[in-house]
């Protein structure tokens, strides 16, 4: 039979505003993937009277209750007492976690217990226990009433570290079914194109469905199935994902994989290519992105930052008069920076950008939006021309780099560097 | 009389954990600065039924209802006709909003109309109108037995337009009261060493109120006061200012400004002083860090990534025996790097950041955590050791770039560069 979830975070600093409820999103996201639907969220403050208001209208509607927050060791900390006494559990008193946490304190935090901890060692009578992996709190499970209620923490990293831990393998028996999903990543058309492509399949499938997420110039195509197992789920999408291939080519990235720069690393690596960079107006964004990826040192030496005219042409060898005739910002510079980049660095190939990312236009008044980004490589030197428009200054940098890693992607898999012309 | 709102999200995404609930977050830090207070946060799918339910329970309890959510253009945007039709208001046909939508669509889009977006015309009758600057959506409110309901648009760019250009003056006017915050933020030292200093006052404080709010290494005095006008608030204030400057000292680097990178920005362009840096672990964070802020040029001239140590070499020109004797992650070396940098750019300051993010240790065995930030200024070249621990990557990278602004600052402000002994 197919569960409802309710999420209840417990936290007045959310109703404040200070901090975002990301706890829901995650959990939506694993119970998503568990075939567990979640139809509520919720948020209450620190206050025993609407978290008790609020367990008893998801009683009411829902089969699933997971609750985040109140765990900790201060006063307003309430969400054990509260539940356990709506659901007319008592809390029983388990001396073996009151002396882990002071082994926690002792060992990694160099401190004596404080005495308010204690009330963290207290928890439902006939429970199941979730030990916190990041924190003191131990959150626990228990069935009451046909309802299954979770009580897990609420700061993010302790959260995710019992869901995965131990939530997630407690939850996946109360769900028959999985979903599987897989993210095929293209860069380069427009949502409304893609649609029109796919339009018949992603109205026609039931199991697995289609959906596309969009940002902008990326969208992910995401494949969903539901099976009694994940090798059957994984049977329904191979298809799936083949007639998606067959339909959009070259502007799929890859499948599963995070982003543009991992495909650029992994192609890099493939082909024993190193990397560098010369940047403008992405300002550090391209050579930032690149060193997120653990283990990128195999391939990306370094790079330039060039935000002075005078800095292209000191550091990156650019002739004065291509600066003079064409402008910091023009397809001339972008190639110049890049086969400078190529060859300060020994670098078998290097990207660059050069554009305005504004608010304002350039002192040439190149207006914002126009931004060249060129790839140097042992086969000759390549440039895209963009024109992104007047957006926030921001979106234009981050655009850019995936421009610039779009290009680099392309040359590496032996494709066309042109974007497709309905892009 | 104190309002209290229930803030309600209408889109199954949400519950699928596709997207977090920012919104909701927005708007309630936004009702904080008017003193509304925000006593739940709920999210209901694209679903009639859940969402008059949800209408039920926050009609009982709330007297201010806001819903993000549901007012576009296809078959499940559904929050107008569910919600007007629970408050027994009826949908009447705006011809000038009509026409508007069709003007957004050929003017901006360059296309007809869709025929689904007719639907976007239609709002409940007598209510205030809220213009969309950012989609096509118009938004609305009205009051309904002493209940005031806001409909925003759900796609955040265009909510938090409405809200700031049209919602928010609404919503003052409901307030009798304001609540105005000031944010003082400090770097150096822990939430615990603070919070000792200034217990006294956190803790006897009711109007105004303190609170700490920590991040790694950087810790935000949040004042707040609550008064019948913004100038009484803020002279409430200026006191608790004047008593925290007076405890704190040194580590406070700004107060109501964003991050250490804008102080350092305001601080270079108040003594005309350029600056560049010369990144390895953080790769690119620093410039990119800096170059988000419009208006930098003024004095950031750009910078080199270094991210193997043959480029340290070739393009910092950093000597070959403090390379091996030392290794690159060291303190002769950044002091080399920063010297280089400066040397090569002709700028007056430049920063470095040598060290290993993880997750393994460097070819020397020099474990994660250990990073050094180096400044060279007309004054001379400075150094800051660092033991950041074996901790997430993408921390330690921030951790260090945030060191190096820190640096930068305590230098420009002629203050001593060295963090406070209990930090």
């Amino acid at each position: 039979m197919a569960r409802k979830a309710e999420i209840i975070a417990v936290g007045t600093e959310l109703l404040l505003g200070n901090i975002t409820n990301t706890n829901a999103r995650d959990l939506s996201q694993a119970l998503a993937g568990l075939g567990i639907g979640v139809y509520w969220h919720t948020v209450v403050g620190d206050n025993p009277e609407r978290l008790r208001d609020a367990l008893e209208t998801a009683s009411r509607r829902a089969d699933v209750i997971i609750t985040t927050g109140g765990l900790g060791p201060t006063y307003d900390d309430l969400t054990k007492e509260t539940v356990s006494e709506f659901f007319n559990k008592n809390l029983i008193f388990h001396p073996e976690i009151l002396e882990n946490i002071k082994q926690e304190f002792e060992r990694n935090r160099h401190m004596k217990m404080p005495e308010n901890n204690q009330q963290q060692a207290w928890l439902p009578e006939d429970c199941v226990i979730f030990d916190n992996p990041a924190g003191t709190a131990p959150g626990c499970a228990f069935k009451q009433n046909g309802i299954d209620i979770l009580m897990l923490p609420g700061p993010p990293f302790e959260m995710r570290a019992m869901l995965n831990n131990y939530a997630l393998p407690y939850l996946r028996k109360l769900s028959d079914s999985v979903i599987l999903s897989c993210d095929i990543m293209t860069f380069g058309m427009g949502e409304s194109a893609i649609e029109l492509l796919l339009r018949e399949d992603m109205r026609s499938m039931k199991n697995p469905t289609l959906a596309t997420y969009a940002k902008p110039s990326e969208v992910r195509l995401r494949a969903t199935a539901r099976a009694e197992n994940l090798q059957q789920a994984r049977e329904m999408l191979n298809p799936v994902i083949e007639s998606v291939r067959a339909k959009l080519g070259d502007i799929i990235y890859g499948v599963d994989i995070e982003n543009l720069e991992r495909a650029c690393v992994e192609l890099l690596k493939s082909k024993n290519f190193t990397l560098a960079t010369a940047e403008s107006c992405t300002g550090g964004r391209i050579a930032e992105r690149l060193t997120a990826i653990p283990g990128v040192s195999a391939v990306y030496k370094g790079g330039v930052v060039s935000y002075w005219t005078e800095i292209k042409r000191k550091i990156l060898n650019i002739p004065e008069e291509i600066l003079n005739t064409h402008g910091a910002v023009s397809e001339r510079t972008a190639r110049a920076m890049a086969r400078g980049a190529r060859e300060i660095t020994g670098a078998d190939c290097a990207v660059s950008v050069t554009g305005v990312a504004g608010p304002d236009p350039d002192e040439r008044g190149v207006p914002v939006g126009i931004v060249y980004v060129g790839l140097a490589t042992p086969d000759g030197v390549y440039c895209r021309a963009l024109r992104l428009g007047k957006r926030p200054r921001d979106l234009i940098r981050d655009l850019s780099a995936n421009h610039a890693f779009d290009l680099l992607r392309r040359y590496l898999s032996g494709i066309s560097p042109d974007l497709p012309e309905n892009a």
